[in-house]
């Protein structure tokens, strides 16, 4: 896979881009990743991206000409594929792991990060094919939000996780948040590590672990609960959950 | 504001922590930002800070005590203040701009960033005051989404901002998407900038952004409208808009 970053911040990427995950999947080959400053794209000496915008009001927007032209220029050498133009952005499509996964099917991938401004709209218009948002904060730029996306598209990539990662990725794949863990040492100033989980009894441990993982996914987000794949036993058991709360609420 | 990050990849914040709003804050002196290595506190000569979890399974899980060791450290000479100690992890609760203006309340925060691993139960149960997810997607570590959360909450600290980030900020105060920017040259390769933001009316031009505020929040953030704070007049408008979809759908 090939990513593209299209930013005047190149350097918040050097980090990121070198380390864990990032790090790895490009010393293997398996992507390649770039930051391009499409200042070097602005077609005037002064380097100028943005200007005030039409009809007037505060902040600055970002001219459509720069961004053209290096979103051309990644686009000279690649004929074969249709990359995706991706504008991060408070405007976008909430990001979330199904988009990720859809992302990391694709060969191409160019994200475009503002600053500070707005986009001129036809950037928006003609040239980008999708708009994301990476949650309902305000944050300074697009680099941040592009990072966030590209690692969760690149560690889905094959190839790219080793074994040390399963944890967490199993516990996304059953639709519920993880159950708690617990490592040595079994008693940490006087706080113990669950009596089951050193009794070596493998179902009663699986089936602590399934309940703790319902318990905390009823208890901090249940809306993830409607699409989880459950027994009839567990729904009831939740049930009763539901039942015990709204008791607490009226004593 | 102090802000300190626990994290076993320091390098990962170089980038980030010296660009942009950030770095301007940390030369202001208006914020103190430091990543801290927490395999410093391993306390054992193999700087060791994870391990198998109890009760089997794949994975690792991040000790207690190097954690506890590391935060104890930071508060040495921290009295006065009670900090914040802050979970990242896909368990905690979804991170808004309202957490965000709340933190930036606080005079010192500590970040927790794992990687690959689970957290040990206790870190959760007995060192932190939240635990903070910033979306529903899978990521290689804490450490994005802390700089995410650092990101949005020093931007709020008096002094950061000037005068060119005015038009994002106040596109967010309004509960609305932002409505279509333009700026030079008002012809694109034949796509025009809209009239009426040439006429220098401004009385119209006011209310052709209002509208297309809405329209885009009608159209891509049904959600938002609801706490939206709209006249009789624009929720009317707004119905024949979802009159004209649903015809759209049907015909």
């Amino acid at each position: 896979m090939k990513v593209d970053v299209l930013t005047l911040f190149p350097e918040m990427f050097e980090g990121v881009f070198g380390t864990s995950i990032l790090g790895k999947a490009r010393e293997k080959g398996i992507v390649a990743l770039q930051a391009v400053n499409f200042r070097n794209y602005a077609g005037n000496k002064h380097g100028q991206v943005d200007d005030t915008p039409y009809g007037g009001g505060g902040g600055m927007v970002l001219k459509p000409d720069p961004i053209f032209a290096a979103v051309e220029d990644l686009l000279e050498n690649d004929t074969a594929v249709r990359p995706r133009v991706i504008l991060m952005c408070p405007q976008g499509e909430t990001f979330t792991q199904k988009k990720a996964e859809e992302l990391s099917r694709e060969e191409h991938l160019i994200f475009i990060c503002g600053h500070y401004e707005g986009y001129d709209e036809r950037i928006r218009q003609h040239l980008v094919t999708d708009e994301l948002s990476i949650g309902d904060y305000v944050l300074t730029g697009g680099e941040l939000p592009a990072m966030v996306a590209i690692d969760s598209v690149v560690r889905l990539l094959p190839g790219v996780l080793g074994n040390e990662t399963s944890a967490v990725t199993d516990s996304f794949s059953t639709g519920l948040l993880e159950y708690p863990h617990y490592t040595r040492p079994a008693d940490f100033r006087g706080h113990q590590v669950p009596d089951v989980l050193l009794s070596g009894h493998h179902s009663n441990i699986e089936a602590w672990r399934r309940q703790e993982s319902l318990r905390r996914t009823f208890e901090r987000r249940p809306d993830l609960l409607k699409h989880a794949d459950l027994t009839v036993k567990e729904r009831q058991w939740l049930k009763s959950l539901e039942e015990q709360s709204a008791q607490r609420v009226t004593d």
